[in-house]
């Protein structure tokens, strides 16, 4: 039922780069609203990474925001003794990943996407851009990755952005999808939490830094 | 001349939380634009900034974005066969700063302000949050700074977060901002050039790798 809801809501609402549109994210109630329903497993990708990315900040772990979506502005109001009204404007498409930040020094930049497959990721939830952005960081030495959720199953992989640029790169003469079986032969499963919800950071720490995480 | 436009711009277009609202950066033909009037000298500090951090990326330099404006979504329209429409929307308050990026496989996040003031740069430029972020950033052993702008002499500085930070911790008890000469003595003064405009990179290497750049 839950996925049924999940599924009528995706289909609803897109952007036209093909992102969802959750109004939720984007309400400065949020907040407030997750803790209330924390435990509600409507809860999307995206509010389970920014509360573990919350608690990461609170416990001086890592400093990993998500960045805002990009907007152009066309209109603004500004109305006698209130704040400006953004009357005309649209969505663009981000020129990055969604999410980076500073974990012990290092820098951290990655995506994350969901798939409702059960034994391949379409490479259509990655963007050229994207995958460019990934290249121009892993060349300046950065940690790129992909955090990838099988929804129906409810498993998370973290994996390396150099096999997701691979795969991307080969999928005009090859496979349109990354088949479960490489993302796990290649990727690290994130243990599942309560708080944190998705600890990848665990997962950083056993691929990168070839250590546990120390609590 | 010039520096009166720019003042009556400023004084015009206010966001709720002090920031200026410039249109021309939220539109996409601000590349083109750039191009065409790049050597006027009516740029604002965010325009150089962009170029030059599209020329460190050119040049496999540096990956450093400005973050996307926050903005509140609260209403959005779907006309049929178009883009989705923005028709009512809010500026948000930045959580962090608004530079981040990767150099050499460090973490680089940084603010950039202007002052029409002559001898001191005025801490209302900061606001409580910025100064948070660049603590934790510190804390993660990130790079953390802010390039401060004398904008009636085009003198452009490099401070590194603590300075800042130690001086907007003093402000309740003691100067309401910083002096010229502080920035003078603990900052990088910024070489100003064509194409990059403004190289902070080097007074990066300079500050914290007590190098030269290598170009």
């Amino acid at each position: 039922m839950i996925f049924f809801e999940r599924y009528v809501k995706e289909m609803a609402i897109r952007y036209p780069n093909g992102r969802r549109f959750t109004k939720k994210a984007s309400t400065q109630n949020n907040k407030q609203n997750k803790e209330l329903t924390y435990s509600n497993r409507g809860m999307t990708l995206e509010d389970d990474l920014n509360e573990t990315n919350q608690y990461y900040l609170e416990k001086s772990k890592a400093v990993i925001h998500k960045k805002p979506t990009p907007i152009q502005i066309v209109q603004v109001d500004y109305p006698k003794r209130s704040a400006a009204v953004i009357k005309e404007a649209y969505f663009k498409q981000a020129s990055t990943t969604d999410y980076n930040g500073v974990y012990k020094g290092h820098y951290l930049d990655f995506e994350a996407k969901e798939t409702k497959n059960k034994t391949s990721f379409p490479l259509q939830n990655f963007h050229d851009h994207q995958i460019a952005h990934m290249k121009q960081v892993k060349n300046q030495n950065g940690i790129a990755f992909v955090i990838l959720r099988f929804s129906l199953t409810d498993e998370i992989y973290l994996l390396d952005a150099a096999h997701l640029i691979s795969f991307y790169d080969q999928k005009e003469t090859s496979r349109k999808s990354i088949r479960k079986l490489d993302i796990e032969k290649y990727g690290v499963l994130i243990k599942i939490g309560y708080h944190p919800r998705i600890d990848y950071l665990q997962a950083v720490d056993s691929l990168y830094f070839n250590e546990q995480s120390t609590k």
